[in-house]
């Protein structure tokens, strides 16, 4: 079969298995998904053996230690990824649930209903993980998926859907709900993006320049963030040994995801008490700084930020440090350069932290704590697919009910439009 | 200065009004919106004098009847928009509903908080009113606008932007909140469409061709629908006058809309009973039947129905029917030629009532109800900017609330990540 033939066809059936997916009973899906935790658990070796393969091309690829570690499938990332979608399992179905209702004066009963999304193509790069955890939310929201991981996982996914496939047939689900790209040819995703007719939402996790290349391709809407450049704003009169905690918490924590703070704003009538000391616990957490001038004199050892830096996503210990005048220039430097992810305010002023709040533009925008919370499991939506940046449907971490829509649904007894 | 630089220009102070729109206070919004009618009412000879230009010139390129007729602007079409100005302007503002809120374990206070979408463009063709509706529910959403109204009606809307803009900075709103775009041009259209940088949201309102151009040229998400094929299905052991009230409002109280009926399912049970009866009732109300083998038994003057009856939107006095086995049949037909707006089942049978409601896949799902009632004003969103027939976003009438996005707004007092 051609490239275009396989893609088409894929698509074709996950619209068919997608139409299924949404008739299909709470139990029955939630029964499935536990059924694939058991299978990979059972079926360990089979992921191993796969796995080995894909991480032996790698090694002979000179992929990065990074990557090949991302790409690596142990024993723990096969109980996360069970455990994972026995904790989806045990969430509520979004499906059905009535978000509203009202009654017309005329006696018509209207309310809005969830329904599933239909068919959500999933790009993303090395962590074979994606294909469990992804699968396991577009199945409990009652939609089909469709899986685009790297080509360097091939072995490792190809096996992992088969698995699901397997216990999706057992649990009596549609077995085409999941289904991965068996194709390691670039062409094959803009195959994938030309296919708006089968496919209703695209999601790509991955690097800035995996997402710029759907965006740039697809016919089909997509859901994304290109970074998180997240700032913490210490403002005049906060509390230091709270903003001390957030700062370090934001930054060292796990300082290679999207909600690390990337740039620290300190209000000028507190730079001096604050910086210092600060200075010293990044240093001591390994942490290297990039600051403005003012920055520099309280902490001699920081580099010079340049230009660069404001707008810059380190994903690592390096952080960005500006002194700024008032919380105005701290909101300017925000929009200026900030990616619309979180932004902080650490402060004891109850207008200022109202203000902040709702002329900030961001996904998150939080008073008083770390950047890192950020986060479908943190923020208490169950679960995420990932963090959109953008306002369109979805604005942050999405989870399930991310992954629906709603339809009007209305009762009546005859009524008819007279105007 | 040249096309591009031009529609670049509209689409960048669109971006900066937008922010600046999103921190205005809800009284300051209204009080606009009635300015803005006031103005419309006092300088209606303005608008009528632009509007005969634009009406000579389309005699004078033979435009259609019908066409000229939405063209034209009377003292009822201002007083039309002048008063949809200060309906909106009653309504609730949508910016800083909190629409859910809940508190963590770790003590976070989390809730979702509404916020414009930003800047909308709207592409739409020759009634200007147009002009004045979608700016009004897009300011009051706190958005700011761009308008790409047809070229035949180019001198009205020019007349009515100005006098939006005017009172707009009366009013002390960014005047770049409401902005046309003056080239007649349709290249100015595909320019508009690649500024996805500043415009976050595209929605055409216009014939299929319209839409399926502006989906087909756009990097800016675009809300749409391409057509109401509606359905009515008549349940075995339906209420048959009330089947027969629903069915006349449905097809004969305003054809030329989206959701008016196309075509009438009737089961087969109650086709004897019903059918002759109500083809005489559409007869009198000048409706064409073309109807199935079945169907043209029991309504001899019917004509035929071809297959590209089926999946037709008619607009127009003409209604396809069809006799169908059971509720499996009806809705297999709605599944394969339906359209996703509007869908209705006339019964007394509570099971199928329920099936027909949770399977039927359509932005509205009724029972006992016309399909005139799809509309954001009848349903009780106050007014609506379009339908949409895809589910991403807005599945529906869109109201105010559809032309917002949510946020997240975390407070906490110092809490930190652990894991």
């Amino acid at each position: 079969m051609s490239m275009e033939v396989t893609v088409k066809e894929i698509a074709v059936t996950a619209r068919t298995a997608g139409q299924q997916m949404a008739r299909i009973p709470t139990a029955q899906k939630d029964g499935a998904l536990i059924a694939i935790a058991d299978r990979l658990q059972k079926k360990a070796e089979d992921i191993f053996f796969a796995n080995r393969i894909d991480l032996k091309q790698a090694r002979s690829n000179g992929l990065s230690a990074p990557m090949i570690d991302r790409l690596t499938v142990t024993d723990a990332t096969i109980d996360s990824m069970a455990n994972g979608l026995r904790e989806v399992a045990a969430l509520g179905d979004p499906v059905g649930a009535v978000t509203d209702s009202w009654r017309r004066p005329n006696g018509l009963e209207v309310s809005r209903v969830r329904i599933p999304l239909g068919v959500i193509g999933i790009i993303y790069e090395s962590r074979p993980n994606v294909t469990v955890d992804a699968a396991g939310l577009c199945l409990k929201a009652g939609n089909a998926v469709i899986l685009r991981g790297g080509s360097e996982a091939i072995h490792s996914n190809r096996v992992l859907a088969d698995l699901i496939a397997t216990s999706l047939a057992a649990s009596g689900l549609p077995e085409k709900a999941v289904q991965i790209v068996p194709i390691t040819d670039r062409a094959a995703i803009n195959l994938l993006l030309e296919q708006e007719r089968f496919i209703d939402l695209i999601i790509p996790r991955g690097g800035e320049g995996l997402i710029r290349f759907v965006v740039e391709h697809s016919k089909i809407p997509v859901l994304k963030h290109y970074k998180g450049v997240c700032h913490v704003y210490v403002d005049r009169g906060a509390d230091l040994s709270m903003a001390a905690e957030i700062c370090l918490n934001a930054k060292v924590q796990r300082p290679g995801v999207c909600n690390a703070m990337e740039t620290l704003l300190v209000h000028q009538n507190e730079a001096e008490s604050f910086l210092p000391e600060m200075g010293q616990r990044f240093k001591d957490a390994g942490v290297t700084i990039k600051g403005c001038a003012k920055t520099r004199k309280l902490i001699s050892w920081a580099s010079e930020a340049k230009d660069a830096d404001w707008p810059a996503e380190y994903l690592d210990l390096i952080l960005a440090v500006r002194v700024v005048g008032d919380m105005d220039q701290a909101m300017e430097h925000i929009a200026a350069h900030g990616s619309n992810h979180t932004e902080v305010i650490v402060t004891r002023d109850y207008a200022r932290a109202r203000r902040f709040v709702r002329e900030v533009d961001a996904s998150a925008v939080m008073v008083n704590a770390s950047t890192r919370f950020n986060d479908g499991g943190q923020l208490g939506l169950g679960a995420e697919i990932g963090i959109s940046t953008t306002k369109l449907h979805a604005y942050g971490p999405m989870g399930l009910n991310e992954l629906t829509a709603t339809k009007f649904v209305v009762f009546g007894e005859g009524q008819v439009r007279t105007a």
